[in-house]
């Protein structure tokens, strides 16, 4: 796969490549999508190269697709990562031995290389990932525990977490990662694990409820002991309305 | 200078370009920093190519004064630009003939480049351009009369606004763009200018005083009919302890 690129590097942007940050929420657990080269010590985002003739944001589809198998995600650029010694020490000459490639077409792959930040969030037990190459596996991995992962992808991780968490301010959340019915404990849930700390239970009631997205149901939740907590679906209409204008119309 | 960087290409990352969007307030105006090449039609965001040695947020303070003269503005990457046919149509084989400079040489010129977009917010009283090239216009030009642009450049400045635009929701601004002391209508104003909307006084009162940025001076302004409004300044230590955690702990 890689060789491929390589020997026909010129198919792709030189020095420039695309990094994915997937995020998957299902019941409270919060995970990355990682990817371990079998000969490798350390892990990596889904990451590869861009097609001359692809839109970078129809590339970044095409990369996670090639390394994880994954498809109708919904990615959005967050960053992008230039520091000028990035991936100096990641690809040295070693690589193209073990690949098998002369040192000529290898340098495509040595030089400098600027990387482009894609991030998604979905739910993880709906986004199978698949191995697309016979020396890598794929694994969704709880994000308190991210191994060790090459170059600068904790950086990167690092910010879409940042970013992820900022979104949560200006954009609604929860649809496509929670049940079609919830109760609002669940919803805080979901913000919590994001945020990674706990809210107040009534301040988030009061919040929530102001942005106007939700519908409260002629249901309780049951198998639940005593005091059976409230139902709830989203809007969708509204839902989809407050995406657009954003949370805060602010000022 | 364009010809230098083309006769040196190899001291520059191949296909990636940095663009700046620099927006300058003052007295309730809000422009653009441009520039116009003597033989073309259309203007430009001032832009430039990344040095390989140079990080690329680096690169950017680099760029924006290899074109302006501009130092000492704090550059934000907000988004990168990519789509295939972007600078398809700009740089033709003509701009090589021009420049005298060779066909192979050109080539470099003529691939496909993505664009990582920077921008900044100051007082454009403070800002005082320089055409570093003989054959270049640079100004400041009104937001609103911003005439047509080259490539996607329209595209990098709508996007740059919106970016602001939404920025005003996650941090306090008004910090070096006021006078050191100020009154509420006047920092209203800023708010107003680029939102490109009128705001609601109370509602506006309210809101600003509630981030807690503000201190009330014992002094009016001065100069005025009647009614003096009290004046106000930034409370420096509060505004950077918000600029750091952000306006909407929100949840």
């Amino acid at each position: 796969m890689l060789k491929d690129i390589i020997e026909n590097s010129e198919n792709y942007q030189p020095g420039l490549s695309i990094d994915c940050v997937i995020f998957g929420f299902h019941d409270n657990q919060l995970k990355v999508l990682l990817i371990k080269v079998d000969k490798s010590q350390k892990w990596s985002l889904p990451g590869g190269f861009i097609p001359v003739d692809q839109d970078i944001d129809t590339a970044a589809i095409t990369v996670l697709n090639s390394r994880t198998g994954v498809e109708g995600v919904f990615l959005r650029q967050f960053a992008t990562f230039g520091k000028v010694n990035r991936n100096e020490q990641h690809f040295d000459k070693k690589i193209l031995e073990y690949l098998k490639i002369e040192e000529e077409k290898g340098k495509w792959l040595l030089r400098r290389f600027v990387t482009i930040g894609y991030y998604a969030l979905v739910d993880f037990l709906k986004i199978i990932p698949n191995s697309m190459n016979r020396n890598e596996t794929v694994e969704w991995i709880d994000h308190k525990e991210v191994p060790e992962l090459i170059l600068d992808h904790k950086e990167i991780l690092d910010k879409a977490l940042d970013t992820l968490r900022m979104e949560l301010n200006l954009m609604p959340i929860g649809y496509n990662l929670l049940p079609e019915k919830f109760t609002i404990p669940e919803l805080q849930k979901l913000y919590e694990t994001i945020l990674d700390k706990k809210l107040d239970r009534r301040n988030f009631l009061r919040k929530i409820t102001n942005i106007g997205i939700l519908s409260k149901l002629d249901e309780k939740k049951s198998n639940v002991a005593h005091k059976a907590p409230n139902l709830y679906s989203f809007d969708k209409e509204k839902y989809e309305e407050v995406l657009k204008i954003g949370l805060n119309q602010g000022w």
